[in-house]
């Protein structure tokens, strides 16, 4: 793959010098996808791949029928959120929209700009239907018996191999098969807590991290977080030197909602300051292959040798969510997160992880997040941009450098969960900026998926959801 | 299937009146399959069934190449095991041969006579890989996308289909699908109990569940319990009646390890006195279909109208271990049941979930069972004899009306553990009765699974486990 990916970078970055150059000048027509064939002797497909990738830098834009353009910048730039300033409480209750959100979910027909998942046409359907006949055959017994507490070997060992790829060095016995990240984060904070304990998370954070730490018995304390860099190492450093929590629990790459990446000096140094304390730091990295970077980021795991450090991830938000497949690489805690598994559910399911075992053996899952990213990368710009032209005055957006979400702010006086009800009725569906803190904040912000892929209707949503905004 | 069962039942009925009034007597050949055949024009699958139900009631035997035979009785019946006394306390520890079971369960090679799972050659391995293929295409998004917290609609209320043809009144919305009858159990004890509750169980129990309520930090009151009609209502009274006890774990129909069968009325008490102190119960009816009897017993979830009884089952024992297919009425707990699933692991997968739904729609699981029956009564009753043969003085057994298990009493001097270890040096696995139990108890018992089909090896096992036996 490496030489064709030179190619398409290539001819990119010829495009690119030429719209700096003011060569090709805004609101020029690009060469046609033919002339762009003959002219470097690629494929059709190459020839796309270099158009989508300047697409996705938003150098370039589509207009149907037309073909390809020099971008007309958008007409202005949203600012970046602030960074968060949760109030240092441990208390808080869940928002009651949290449970209103869910079961409108179950309805179809609603534009689900709240799902933190993939759509289906993003997911190689075909190769997992094929993986599931494959597995019938090569598994003994058909994938009918009990797989190990640990999860399969074969499961283990290609995860393994698939990140020794992106430089996280781990073998295939440190890991225990969970079903989905959820589980993995459940049983870590099963085993590094216990009730009445406190935990440390970034603010905002992802609604189902509070529910499962209520559930839990346990305290949360909210963090400040920057919408690019993440949590405010300074603040985990302050609560950690309190002796105050006993697990930190950080989606480091592309965080759920804000989309912030930390930047490995500050991997570094919050797994120097968790092993500073003794803190576990449960990390949930299941954003991870979804960079539009070059390449993946590295994890905070990827830094630690206390093993202090809970690596938690899935295949939920790029393969298949309804497998239910995670993993977590428990560290010292390997021993209790495998009794754990045994004594609540005894193993997961054996034919799906075999499926998987196979995707990422035969080289089809890396060939798949290629295509995914590129995608996303092109729905985070397009969404953007709508939002930039469709939301009033006062709007304020983060910007992703992976992921799924959006997070977007609003003018103050701006009430998220009636803004909510509002688009409900219009059958669009958004997760209101309440359901991500347990004390009242962000009422007037939102998260938007950029999941779905990009149409007329997507459009035609966030426009009308820019008029319900008041 | 009803004008078949009924000719094979004439059949088998026809010979037993010849061998009861000594037309047929001990030690006779019995008429060819062929001459049953031709004498009631039936098919030879239809012969042979008649024959396996005198089989399985021990009145005929085969013998290889030879034919059939009136059996000859064994030369002793060994006695039933006494009602266990447990003593009462609620405190004690997991025995630390559990571990060393497990891990050598690992091991390829060994005669599992600890498992308590049906062999794979029991299994419809052709039937689910069907399953599976048609689940692809069926299911919207090929099982791809999250399944409802819930579970599968088609699955909810399949299962409820099933069981209404076996007397359980049941609706599809009263259920909740979880990752086997684990999941399910360690659920329900979770919302019925907190950390330093106590809850009663039967002794000898199922050490799964010791272990799951020890890591869920309660504590376990073990009641005695009859070789064949289970719990002693009384004990139970008693400690419901000292207000000891948050909840009470019972396995109803054919218990693990005992093989126990509740009688209907003392689920009737047992329901009148869990709702008179108000005190919930959990009931594991995992085994429920794999009766010897004419029909499936009641549930005491059946007798229940107050919403007190979390009804627990799976079809890992029947149909797909690996599968991870259970589910849990939890009556009035079901809001709290689904919170804490989602919460800790969003939902199950999804294709699984079809397949299930697919066998038991099209009735494919109901024939399956039949057949099972049919099989695991013949082996209890053919283990049960070796092991009458083979076992050396002061033996007692359980007899089993339904289930995987024999319960081993052996003399108060043999120590069971000791066993265990002689026992896998020959490649033959036993669960020692000190796994089943908190406080020491059983030493001398061991749990044994006919879920093998019967053969040569099985039968050399009992043997050599015999001689074993000092």
């Amino acid at each position: 793959m490496k030489a064709k990916t030179l190619l398409y970078d290539k001819i990119a970055a010829d495009i690119e010098r030429q719209i700096a150059g003011q060569v090709l000048r805004v609101g020029d027509k690009l060469p046609s996808l033919r002339t762009i064939c003959e002219q470097y002797n690629v494929s059709q497909t190459t020839a796309l791949q270099a158009y989508y990738q300047l697409e996705a830098k938003s150098l370039i834009e589509s207009r149907p029928r037309s073909g390809y353009f020099v971008h007309r910048p958008a007409k202005r730039v949203l600012p970046l959120p602030a960074v968060s300033s949760p109030d240092g409480a441990s208390g808080g209750e869940l928002h009651e929209v949290i449970s209103r959100v869910y079961r409108d979910m179950g309805h179809s027909g609603a534009v689900p700009l709240s799902l933190g998942v993939p759509a289906l046409e993003l997911l190689p359907v075909a190769k997992l239907n094929k993986g599931l006949l494959r597995a019938t055959r090569t598994l003994s017994g058909s994938g009918l018996e009990y797989e190990q507490v640990q999860g399969s070997d074969h499961l283990r060992s290609q995860v393994a191999r698939f990140y020794s790829g992106e430089g996280v060095s781990l073998s295939g016995d440190e890991l225990v098969v969970t079903s989905g990240c959820m589980e993995a984060l459940s049983l870590s904070l099963m085993v590094t807590t216990r009730r009445g304990d406190t935990i440390a998370v970034e603010s905002p954070v992802y609604f189902g991290i509070l529910q499962l730490a209520k559930s839990l018995g346990l305290k949360v304390i909210e963090l400040p977080a920057h919408p690019q860099t993440g949590v405010e190492v300074d603040a985990l450093k302050k609560v950690l030197a309190a002796g105050k929590v006993a697990a930190c629990l950080l989606i480091s790459n592309f965080n759920n909602p804000l989309g912030s990446l930390m930047p490995e000096a500050h991997k570094k140094e919050v797994v120097r300051l968790i092993q500073h304390f003794g803190v576990p730091l449960i990390e949930d990295d299941i954003y991870g292959e979804v960079y539009f970077g070059t390449e993946r980021p590295r994890s905070c795991r990827s830094y630690d040798e206390s093993g202090l450090v809970l690596w938690c991830s899935s295949v939920s938000k790029t393969l298949a969510p309804g497998y239910r497949i995670g993993w977590v690489a428990p560290g010292k805690f390997k021993d209790e997160v495998m009794r754990l598994k045994l004594y609540q559910s005894i193993a997961g399911t054996t034919i799906t992880q075999e499926v998987i075992a196979d995707l990422l053996e035969t080289g089809r899952y890396a060939h798949h997040l290629r295509g995914l990213r590129q995608t996303l990368q092109t729905n985070a710009l397009r969404y953007s941009h709508a939002i930039a032209q469709y939301f009033p005055k006062g709007t304020c957006i983060s910007r992703p450098q992976g992921g799924f979400m959006l997070w977007v702010g609003l003018a103050d006086h701006v009430d998220s969960v009636k803004l909510y009800e509002r688009a409900i009725k219009q059958n669009i569906s958004i997760a209101p900026g309440s359901m991500f803190s347990l004390q009242g904040q962000y009422h007037n912000c939102m998260r938007l998926s950029y999941g779905m892929p990009w149409n007329e209707n997507i459009e035609g949503a966030l426009k009308k959801l820019g008029n319900l905004i008041i």
